[in-house]
């Protein structure tokens, strides 16, 4: 992707989260009220589906890349592995496209500061990094570990000259760190250092509930992406107690790996193809390909 | 993958096909009556999917890898990118898993012989090899060169001692070429000449109803692949008018496309999940990707 057109994709996706930025292109991108709507795309087909749907900008799905490839999330795929499936994204679509790097390949804020510098050189123009560690007897980083994380990606971004949206994850919720009666103190504390450390939006899955949103906005330093998805509340639900970004992780990609499942244990049991009837025809295919083209060469 | 679990499972691919082999294991294979139901995959996670369903084999749809990589068939993709999704599925299963390399890359039977002899390597104990040419100036390849295509594929498998299944594909009736009285007899004298070339079986999407499968089975001389799919007969009429294989081609893809489509409209109009209920649960995912790695390494 030319320079150019990477860091008006980057401005784009600043604005769509409200954050400001000196570009009226940008800033005409986001007039829309209410918060950002992010699908998350797992190769450059459901990528150019969530595009052609009219969205804004698409996250990507570590959990769903990785599925798609056979294996667990959890940095299981190799980093390159990760980024090509980015680049494929990215280089699929004509909207901003930010990528869930997990907790960004690596121990050391330099290792970090590689995988976000690779990602932009892959097309990514934000970034998702997470603070829990995959171990279950230490499953959270140090908060100023984390924070040293973030700070690497700030200046990868910066080195690049792309103002990337860098989204700071914590998964005290999603893991269920401590006590119950703590863990909204010990959320924001984390978010509050990630965003003095260059987050630029703070994102919590497993907290979407209306009342926890709303107390969580009112604390935070930064505007908080909230994961939508069946359980949680509407998106307008989510607008309304202040969620600044919505998005749905491996939710999509889940449910077509069960509607696979559903179209493998028809054709195996019945011989039939009720379950893969609804398809998008081939010709259709051939018009949504053929448009995602031209949109990506416009 | 190595030699000895590689020829193990295109003898048992060949055995699933009823064609004779020397081999006890994959005669075991073959007990059941019926044909071979083929499922297509497009990445490892489909696969993953099907192989868990108990399908005995796994083909791959080019139709489907291409899209999800955002482009569509025809040889599009580079034969390189092409045989990384093949060996990607091949590696992610237990199972046989035969690969739909289109026209084989390359006008030149030389060619052809390297597409075959990589995607040999790439773990593939089948291929598909079809006689279309993307032209609709000239729809068909000519039968004699179409005849060296598949000798070429046949030496390339003797030469690396993988006793793959070469599935020789006319497209007289998928493009609808010549006049309708005739397309069964032009059909017949192709499918005829690729079995003669050392096709083991036939196959020729774009005819399902059970009288023509049935008359094509009576003249051809290997065993016939039939396209199932929404419109097309239950796999029981089609066993019964004689067909050998059953494949599905780019249906479940198509589908899985038509649902990220649903999703993304529901999300974007009314903010809610309802599309994307009912996916695996993480958990559910965890427990069926382990459950494959278990079974790679058996």
């Amino acid at each position: 992707m030319d320079y150019k057109t990477q860091r008006d994709r980057a401005e784009t996706l600043r604005a769509l989260h409200a954050i400001g930025v000196d570009n009226a292109a940008a800033d005409n991108a986001a007039d829309d009220d209410g918060p950002l709507v992010l699908p998350n795309a797992w190769d450059a087909g459901s990528a150019i589906v969530f595009a052609d749907a009219g969205f804004d900008a698409i996250g990507t799905t570590s959990a769903g890349i990785a599925a798609s490839r056979g294996v667990l999330d959890g940095e299981v795929l190799s980093r390159a592995e990760l980024l090509g499936a980015v680049e494929r994204i990215a280089g699929a679509v004509a909207v901003p496209v930010t990528a869930d790097i997990e907790a960004g390949y690596g121990d050391a804020p330099e290792e970090v500061y590689d995988t976000v510098a690779s990602a932009i050189d892959a097309g990514a123009v934000g970034v998702n990094l997470e603070d829990g560690t995959g171990d279950p007897a230490d499953p959270l980083a140090p908060v100023d570990d984390h924070a040293a994380v973030l700070r690497a990606a700030r200046a990868a971004a910066e080195d690049a000259g792309i103002p990337i949206v860098v989204n700071g994850r914590t998964d005290v919720f999603w893991l269920g760190v401590g006590d119950e009666g703590d863990r909204l103190d010990r959320a924001v504390a984390r978010a509050n250092a990630y965003a003095d450390a260059g987050a630029d939006c703070l994102f919590m899955p497993g907290v979407s509930d209306p009342d926890t949103v709303r107390a969580l906005v009112d604390r935070l330093d930064a505007p908080l992406n909230v994961l939508g998805g069946p359980g949680a509340p509407p998106v307008e639900a989510l607008a309304e107690a202040g969620a600044a970004r919505v998005s749905v992780g491996s939710g999509p990609m889940r449910a077509t790996l069960a509607l696979v499942r559903d179209i493998a244990a028809e054709l195996r049991d019945d011989g039939t193809y009720d379950a893969m009837a609804g398809g998008i025809p081939y010709d259709d295919l051939k018009t949504l390909l053929e448009a995602a083209a031209a949109g990506r060469e416009a």
